[in-house]
């Protein structure tokens, strides 16, 4: 059913350019797809497709199912105070993983980034282009070290959400934002350390 | 071929010890298998079971083809200046992941934990029992806390092994150790925070 404030021909488009989207992020990788060539394939012009998802990060996110769009969320973390970045970091990343509709999709492609080598190469290309590149550049800290909280992130994510260590499955998520949000200030606090 | 020492007879033993072990590790989980129902499967007793491979946990990591053994690395770690066990600890994990040979059977069982719910109980099973029971004993540190440590790791693992984030892959293992050591050493610090 299409949804409200939204013409039936308007959702196959959109569903056409996400299903291009998926088939090229896929082949091509984050890098090698262009917004151009998935508009050619899913046989709209590019002025329509940026129309309807506005940018290729943005488009990524819907076509993988992330139910958040870095080019709005990443802004949001960077801007107010400096010292409380790190903390409000991790309660954003533990945010998208509270609700099942959430999680699903970040366990998908997790999984499918552990175990298929384009997966993990389309990832890969996302994370450096789109989250290390903004914050880095916009905290002037090195990307080694905003891959480090990453690193933490994702790591909590996998030992919480899918292996399911008990000691993590037990702290609440205000417990787990106290203990990690240190660690997320350490990083973008260089000078604290040889890094 | 039989490696030098070792009779032929013994390597076929060792090997149905290993299969009856992988096999029960999985149907079970850690916990539930036992040595003499491994033994029992392998058509050995318990005691030839513990003369080849002594602990529950050391034959879990030769059933998995892990190339160390948590119950003589733990204490080598945990031994010495408690200032530098956080340094000490990551070092230790980078150097099992500096080879491909070291690599190989980690990887593999990410990659199986991350796509299969027997294999994720197992591996959380093991890894709360071993590493976070014997280090959170010994620091006098939450299991929370080590587990964050884990962690931060698994993720640093996942994301310059798998993943392939280049900031991650250019580093040397030095500079990750410096850039890594501090945050295991806040983890073993309870105090530093509200965690």
């Amino acid at each position: 059913m299409a949804r409200a404030g939204r013409r039936p021909g308007q959702t196959e488009t959109r569903e056409k350019i996400l299903a291009a989207a998926r088939h090229r992020f896929a082949e091509l990788g984050y890098d090698g797809a262009t917004v151009r060539g998935i508009a050619a394939d899913a046989g709209v012009n590019a002025a329509l497709l940026h129309h309807f998802f506005g940018s290729k990060q943005a488009l990524f996110a819907a076509a993988m199912n992330l139910p958040v769009n870095p080019a709005t969320v990443v802004p949001a973390i960077l801007s107010g105070d400096r010292a409380e970045v790190g903390e409000r970091l991790v309660r954003t990343f533990l945010g998208f993983w509270a609700t099942p509709d959430g999680r699903t999709p970040f366990v998908a492609m997790l999984r499918a980034a552990a175990t298929n080598d384009q997966v993990a190469t389309m990832l890969r290309q996302f994370i450096e282009r789109t989250v290390l590149a903004q914050v880095a550049t916009a905290l002037e800290v090195p990307k080694a070290r905003v891959a480090g909280i990453a690193a933490q992130l994702i790591g909590v994510a996998l030992l919480r959400y899918v292996i399911k260590l008990p000691p993590l499955v037990q702290a609440s998520d205000e417990e787990i934002v106290a203990m990690l949000a240190p660690v997320a200030q350490y990083y973008l606090t260089p000078g604290d350390d040889a890094g």
